[in-house]
């Protein structure tokens, strides 16, 4: 008999790590072991109650000190859906899916209640920000493994920051209110677009050597391990020519991978108009 | 027959949520509503590969970007436990649960990978803290899900941030790594401390009409439905006058509820410490 999860690992870390032995097989986890998100849905509705319902599970993660600095914004208007979507028309799913989700960290309504029991709980600091920011992840990866213990599909939409001015706008965030990501919803089509996928590859994850620790942080061994890494992803999906990031500013680099897919995304400093934009609605990170 | 998920609703958001109709109950579902922390385990341990196997699920999680910047430590060293649990003597189950995971934010391994393909990847800023405190915390979250998945029992463990300083000694934390969290793990006993909790009980949420909200934020109705949600917390389980926050601060409240409580702990700002020591390792939240 094979290993249990022996398939649901070699797609996900590669053919050097073991699955474990003597475990008994549970399908939640050979569900999360081989999930990964989708960006075409059939074209069949999410149910409203649904919809709620995954975001009742979503708002029962568990919060930083009981705070629960999560909110979630359901945008069910059209008009609004398109505005959001229009800046990314590499994603049209932000604008077509059958539901869509924004979650929020929430660093005003602490500081609200304080205000209304007379202490002082300015909640603008790095602090306040970063419980939220926790608060809302851990609910949105709820939502997202409720979602798909039914069937459904997802993909998280984190560059919504990037237009984080505007989402703010679209949907009336106020002050210390900020998206960490949108949700995509809907039940998935057979195919799927988008990270050169094909339908059900799941993506290869970073060799646990270097994400897995045991009693202490050890990347002596980075350079090798991520030298295998690019080598193991270009075997599955090999980068065409063509596809190379941003060739104008990097030029054309004879082994292409994910590290210098990365390196070069990076390097771009995509999402660095979301600081100042978190500054001018109050937080000063001290 | 009873509206599915209806105990379970009730339970979480009190009377005045109504379940959705129509919908087929999914195991997952119930249990994540359900859910809640556990913090007395019996005395089982955790096997080795088990706690292997819910790492590299927590490892399958959704990562901004594919730059997959969150890493676990595994804390196995006896003598490393002790040290991360000794400043925090109202909690125990840091030092004594089964399992011991920290969740890391990782912006130095993306940083080092732009130095290794030859582009200025600098991770410093808002930008880099943000995906990698994100990144983090989805993976801690989909570990808690999936261990409870299991039947075992989890507690993330936030206040580590307050002696980041220490983690980061213990753990050999390197710059622009930080924790998120830890979390315990281990198979629940019958009984359980802490927070007032009796066994069985779930941690009744906000109601969701201040967390969930249609196509814009509307807090208008903060004051009256937090006023509603504190004499739903009080009515389940009554904060005994001996169990005020910090008294001698504060003095007795006549009116005691989750408000009261929750403006005290955030006025104390108990997680100052957390930003200067992140500019310390090396972020400027530029």
């Amino acid at each position: 008999m094979a290993a249990p999860y022996a398939d649901e690992i070699r797609a996900r870390f590669g053919e050097a790590v073991l699955p474990p032995a003597g475990l008994a097989v549970n399908e939640t986890l050979r569900r999360i072991l081989s999930r990964r998100s989708h960006r075409r849905y059939a074209d069949r509705p999410v149910p409203a109650d649904l919809v709620r319902l995954l975001c009742l599970a979503a708002l029962s993660a568990s919060a930083k000190s009981d705070f629960q600095q999560a909110s979630i914004i359901e945008v069910a208007d059209p008009a609004r859906r398109a505005v959001l979507a229009a800046p990314f028309p590499a994603m049209p799913w932000i604008g077509s899916a059958p539901a869509f989700l924004v979650f929020c960290g929430d660093a005003r309504r602490l500081e609200r209640i304080g205000g209304l029991r007379g202490h002082d709980a300015g909640n603008a600091g790095l602090e306040g920000f970063f419980n939220a920011t926790v608060d809302a992840a851990l609910a949105l990866q709820t939502c997202i493994l409720a979602a798909e213990s039914l069937g459904l599909g997802t993909c998280p939409i984190s560059v919504l920051r990037n237009e984080a001015a505007l989402v703010a706008r679209v949907l009336d965030l106020p002050g210390k209110v900020f998206p960490v990501a949108g949700l995509c919803l809907g039940w998935p089509s057979g195919g799927d677009v988008g990270d050169r996928l094909e339908p059900g590859h799941v993506s290869l994850r970073l060799p646990p050597s270097l994400t897995l620790h045991r009693d202490r942080y050890d990347d002596a061994a980075l350079a090798a391990e991520i030298a295998g890494y690019d080598q193991a992803r270009e075997q599955r999906h090999p980068t065409p020519r063509d596809k190379q990031r941003a060739p104008e500013r990097f030029g054309y680099a004879e082994a292409y991978g994910w590290s210098e897919d990365k390196a070069r995304q990076a390097a771009q400093h995509e999402g660095a108009g979301f600081a100042p934009w978190l500054r001018g609605q109050g937080f000063t990170f001290d």
